[in-house]
């Protein structure tokens, strides 16, 4: 573990920091950054057992849709670590993996990457029905594990690619929550648009929104944007209308954590608010996330399961209570945007425009 | 001054508490309710000079456009006790009052009550050009401030009687900011029609945005409601959407700070956008605020000056650091409703609907 100072940390250190990272062979550990403490602490936590692996995407050290999934992959193959330190027989093993791969799938509801990457884990248990040993077991995992974290790597350069295409030289971006390379395994999604249009020389002015309750956007999204020196401002969720009034913003993106087939997206608590806003200045509304957070088993987004966290997160969020002893106050992680007001879908395969079912399906095949 | 726990201190005991309270004779003091302490702390100061008036204005210990005014009036009369105490020359003692009135409006530059307010207090002057001592000035500088103080009292549950009835029973009412008794000198104005449909017997549910930056949502209005024992869920102000979108709200009223002949209306950053969602849901917005708000001199919103407060109220507002050193941050204290997302002002005269500028000056005659 080791913990920088922010305002003392040089820059080109800070970009080589990943958010999940596998470390060794099958009997390896999960390094994880915990993004709880950022921007001020920048530490990594050593991830050695499936109920830690748990605890950290639980209490969001790990966050952001793609690497909740990434981490729950390895945490399966921790899963399987005691049985072969122990030899236990390859049926021990196996159920160990499977219990693994159900008890991860209870960490979190919404984001569909966490089910899918699990799935993906589910499956190589079903294809290595003849294997003999927990080793081996694990190492058709852990391959599995690193193979979607490499697919993610891809997958939002793609994105970004995609992305970087929509937002013009010279203007401001409106970004809610954080989809860096801290909610995935390098440039993100949504940030990979801004990224990568840096990358071509095109100069943007970010307008981040701070992302009550829990600041994803001041704490990570800004924290990510400095480390790039583009140029950002941290703004109350609150101002994001007077912004768009004001002219500054001439695009929105952002993330998804599940997205149905007719394309409405759920996504961090206040997109959908930020997605009205949009319609009302016209403005295009972009959302970017690879083809993994789709879920073609629903059409609408009431379907949904949307998470509902503690209310101390709202009265009690940093530091201080903020709200009368015994308040009620309702916390729900995330909301539905309805495909109709979505200009795009920006997927590492290309751009999903209009919104529709039709089209959403066509991309995914 | 008297410090009392929130959580046990008896609710009886804290109906009785004012936000600001003239005590004595010209040569007394002005007790204030310091508001950045709520709600863990329940404060009285004694402010006995218009430096400590300024300041308390200035840091938002007293806030509430009514309240800032009400404040500002006594505070002049504290800029004459000197000239009182050192038996001053009568010029001396006007050239003090005429500085105070000019101080106090350089407090905060977008709610007008306050130079509504200062205003009057300069007419006063002006009306007693003849008086011969500072003592006989402060009398009628004092008086005047007492019945500004008195109006607002009764324009307060005017406002309440008018508000109530669009309030329908058994729905629940979003609110933003603070416009209770804090913000005025008893029943307040958004919330006293909230308060007169409660004591009408009327059943509310209030969600209360919590108002970000600064938190007058969940610090101040729901504690206000939870003493009046008025059911009260906190929202961050990102959730506002989801709750309309669930069809938790059935209205939504806000108070303002400055209200154009057409009918545009300054008040809290986040309004507006709170207005746009309503909109987008079909709630009916309303606005509440006394005649004193109205600013005829303008008639655009445009034409308001917004103040532009401290990034850190953003960057490290609650008691820790949550963005990134150095990070810029845009604050702006309140955006602009245009009268088109309005669906009625609710003044202690009756109501204005449409909001338009012929209603604004009928009203206003």
């Amino acid at each position: 573990m080791n913990s920088i100072d922010q305002s003392t940390a040089p820059v080109a250190a800070k970009q080589n920091v990943f958010s999940v990272q596998w470390e060794g062979d099958v009997l390896g550990h999960l390094d994880l950054l915990d993004q709880t403490l950022l921007p001020l602490e920048l530490k990594m936590l050593t991830i050695s057992n499936v109920e830690a692996a748990f605890e950290a995407i639980v209490t969001l050290r790990v966050r952001g849709a793609p690497a909740i999934g990434i981490a729950a992959a390895y945490g399966v193959v921790l899963g399987l670590q005691p049985s072969i330190r122990n030899q236990s027989p390859i049926a021990v093993a196996r159920a160990a993996a499977v219990h693994a791969c159900d008890f991860l799938a209870t960490s979190r509801p919404t984001a569909v990457n966490l089910f899918w990457a699990l799935d993906r884990m589910r499956a190589v248990l079903a294809r290595n029905s003849s294997v003999a040993t927990a080793s081996d077991l694990a190492q058709s995992l852990l391959r599995e594990a690193l193979c979607i974290h490499d697919e993610d790597r891809r997958m939002c350069h793609a994105i970004g690619e995609f992305g970087a295409e929509l937002l013009d030289d010279n203007t401001g971006v409106l970004t809610h929550c954080n989809t860096g390379g801290l909610a995935t395994s390098e440039y993100g999604t949504a940030l990979s648009a801004i990224f990568t249009a840096q990358d071509q020389g095109k100069n943007l002015h970010v307008y981040a929104d701070e992302t009550r309750p829990l600041l994803q956007g001041s704490r990570l999204t800004a924290w990510e944007l400095q480390q790039r020196q583009i140029p950002c401002t941290v703004i109350c969720d609150s101002m994001a209308a007077q912004v768009m009034r004001e002219g500054r913003v001439q695009a929105v993106i952002v993330g998804a954590d599940r997205i149905t087939a007719r394309g409405d997206t759920a996504n961090k608590i206040g997109t959908y608010g930020v997605a009205i806003l949009a319609k009302h200045h016209n403005i295009p509304f972009y959302v970017a996330a690879p083809r993994s957070t789709f879920d073609l088993s629903m059409l609408r987004g009431e379907e949904i399961t949307i998470e509902q966290r503690q209310p101390h997160e709202i009265t009690n969020g940093f530091g201080r209570q903020t709200a009368p002893t015994g308040i009620d106050a309702y916390n729900p992680a995330f909301d539905v945007t309805p495909a109709e007001l979505i200009t795009a879908i920006i997927t590492e395969r290309g751009i999903i425009a209009p919104v529709c079912e039709d089209n959403v399906r066509a991309m995914l095949q």
